[in-house]
């Protein structure tokens, strides 16, 4: 155990030097030898932690010599500052951005920077299709009829098992399932505000979050957010007396794509706790790490009951299936019992596919392989983006997940970007779409989930022109 | 459209009479050429008269000598009187009773009377099996993708054509899927509802209904309710300044099995409209009809878009898929909003395969053998009930749908019914779920979707005789 902690808090040490920029493109790293020395680890601990900092494209090895830091060209591209959004709730709805960029998505031909979710392409499409005639069978009724409340037992099951590649410990009963992440998120939100109470979120936010909770009349606190480590703790300190819950996107959050350091994700369990201030957990970008290692959850900090631990399927399986849940803690009793009035249950059969999917030990593959497209994608979009965007832009560094945030010179209006580069057929998702406040006009999130092609680079050049020539039109 | 409308109103006055008992067992009817004289009708339009009520078995043919009211033993069985409940608005949650009932259905074995979907054996499972492979590769990424925010194509054309059969006229683009009939009606209370607002609903009333809308925060009036007419109008006409919202099942509601006459829901959609109150028309259990002419919808008098038609096929055809929609009227956007915002969007694969069902052809004869059964199963539970129920008994009449309102003497509760009848594994719902008021104690709602056997006549008759145990108990 000793030896587990050591091992990820020395690579991603060594990470966040990578990051910060303290060890540059091309710099040598210390010897296998010169680690063991220094931090009294083993041999085989040594080589673990460069062969992480491998699979993460962080360090190269050059045969004969060692290890150094691998092309980051991001390096080049300054890092946004923490947000700063103003300490009063808000509720100035970004609708109409929001629907506009909704609706133009049907269109034909986008190229859908836009969306949070992976390419078909990079889906594991075949082997889903024979699932779900697998589960046609395998299902008493083939899936006619009503599940058991709590959902699918086989799914449940194999969540359970997977909660340790995260420092969970589930059991199947610990687990509720939902229609897709998002309706977790709301029954969550349902099961634990009253109109006029206020939950904390990250700043930028996910807007699908903002909606619902300004739908069900809750106030929404923006909070600082730090583009690499995440929610500011000591943001989240001043604001306790205010709050009534909290939700956040830990790990690989978008739009920023920030992982929050273990000792946060600690740190704000017990605070949070001490305060009676429930925490959700939306963690469907957990599995999405670039590199081997996925990163804990705050639930796995979790001695309380206190964390509403959310996730799905539909960032790297399967969007469309709906398949959903909810490690609620104590806050079970009320969450079965919304669910049941709000849905009654969930899709059987989605459930059964996803299951049996996991089962067989499909699901660790296709994720190995998705990771490493996913790293390739991002430092693909970090080399078109240096090249082509105009001077002044940052760009943030995830470790994980699908979106990469844009920060333009404050010259330039992403909303207008919108709609110059939506006659070109590419689709951006603007900054103002994250908040509920007047802030995020000069950023965009972009997906990085597309298959990577010279057109998608084409794509990102053309974008990074229109912004090039609005910035000198200013 | 005059003889059609001349048509339904023979009918429906020439039922009403025997249901009311006015026309008993074994009366005679007037003949062919005297119906055609007394309404001006064809010999034709007289003929369908007929044939209707004998496929509502509420009539009998003799060769060589007329048709007479046939077997309703049930006429011995008095109606429950009109509902009364409190005028006021009220949130006495019956959480407890609906968690021990809902937490119990789980165990094997039982007898369900307490569920309100048809048995497993009652539906078409094998075709429907076939339908979910072919949707595998009918969609797009075999559905693994988002499918359009408003809801699969194919599936809102078929509901759209489909709208003709109730009055309707829809045109696919007025339509909205939803992840099943509650996911709707959820939707749309949360659409048009905000703290402290207050929604009328039917005495008794679906628990779902009551607990998604205190859920909310809103308030719940109970308004009266004729157990064969449905809401009372007049009861309506006085609530319209204290509510905000209207939720009403106009068609074969859960419990009581009513449905509205024509005439009222065309008058209560215009009051509704005069005074800016929407109305939320849940009509999943409409194809249910007894007969072959389903009742009309209040949404096909609705010309201001103020009626939010939600359906599904949960109670006829494949309760675990959990597909259902909404045609939302003028408040389309809002619901597209919400939808997105709670939901993104709903399970691909089992929209296509009842899109592809309903496009074959295969639900209105699916729907005419289901409806056949379910009469006879009502008229098989009357018997039943009739035998064995202890004195003093009444029920409902319902003309469709899954539901028998049984009323007992004021002195059986049937609280203390459940917990005897669950020793012998038979499961009903208790009066009290169906209600925020202390009232309903001594009632309870059977379903009729099982498929009948000697086996549910016993259980009905162990259910009589604790109901008389317990009479001559106390």
């Amino acid at each position: 155990m000793v030896k587990e902690y050591l091992y990820d808090e020395i690579a991603n040490g060594i990470a966040s030097q990578i990051n910060s920029g303290v060890l540059k493109s091309g710099d040598k790293l210390p010897s296998v030898r010169m680690l063991c020395r220094d931090y009294g680890i083993s041999m085989n601990t040594a080589k673990r932690i460069f062969l992480e900092l491998e699979a993460r494209s962080l360090i190269d090895s050059k045969p004969q010599s060692g290890y150094y830091v691998s092309r980051l060209p991001y390096m080049k591209l300054p890092l946004p500052e923490v947000s700063r959004p103003s300490q009063k709730a808000n509720s100035n709805d970004p609708d109409e951005l929001i629907r506009k960029v909704y609706t133009n998505m049907g269109k034909e031909g986008l190229t859908l920077f836009s969306i949070s979710v992976p390419s078909g392409l990079l889906l594991p499409l075949a082997k889903l299709k024979k699932e779900i005639i697998h589960a046609t069978t395998a299902l008493k009724d083939g899936g006619a009829g009503y599940e058991p409340l709590q959902g699918n037992l086989e799914l449940r099951r194999m969540i359970a098992a997977r909660s340790l590649s995260w420092g969970g410990n589930l059991l199947e009963s610990d687990l509720i399932t939902t229609s897709g992440g998002m309706h977790a998120l709301s029954l969550c939100l349902m099961a634990l505000g009253k109109a006029g109470d206020t939950v904390a979120v990250e700043s930028p936010c996910y807007p699908g979050i903002l909606q619902v909770a300004t739908g069900l009349g809750l106030k929404v606190l923006e909070l600082p957010t730090h583009p690499v480590t995440g929610l500011e703790i000591e943001a989240l300190k001043k604001a306790i007396p205010k709050i009534n819950i909290c939700l956040l996107v830990p790990n690989f959050s978008t739009p920023l794509g920030s992982c929050m350091p273990e000792e946060h994700k600690k740190e704000m369990v017990s605070l949070l706790a001490k305060h009676h201030i429930p925490l959700i957990e939306d963690d469907v970008y957990g599995d999405l790490c670039f590199g081997m290692q996925r990163p804990k959850c705050c639930k796995s900090f979790d001695e309380e009951g206190n964390v509403l631990w959310c996730s799905s399927v539909s960032k790297t399986l399967a969007p469309g299936y709906r398949v959903g849940w909810i490690a609620p803690g104590k806050y079970k009793e009320k969450l079965l019992q919304l669910k049941l009035a709000h849905a009654i249950s969930s899709t059987s059969i989605v459930q059964q596919a996803v299951a049996s999917f996991l089962k067989r030990g499909k699901y660790e593959n296709h994720l190995r392989q998705l990771r490493k497209v996913l790293q390739e994608n991002y430092l693909n979009y970090v080399e078109a983006i240096t090249a082509y965007f105009p001077e002044g832009t940052k760009i943030s560094r995830p470790l994980g997940g699908l979106a990469l945030w844009v920060e333009f010179d404050k010259k330039i209006n992403t909303g207008q970007l919108y709609d110059l580069a939506i006659k070109q057929n590419i689709s951006i998702a603007p900054g103002r779409m994250f908040t509920l406040q007047n802030q995020f006009e000069n950023c965009m999130r972009l997906c990085i989930g597309l298959l990577w092609s010279e057109e998608v680079k084409f794509k990102l050049r053309q974008l990074g022109n229109l912004a090039c020539m609005m910035l000198s039109a200013s």
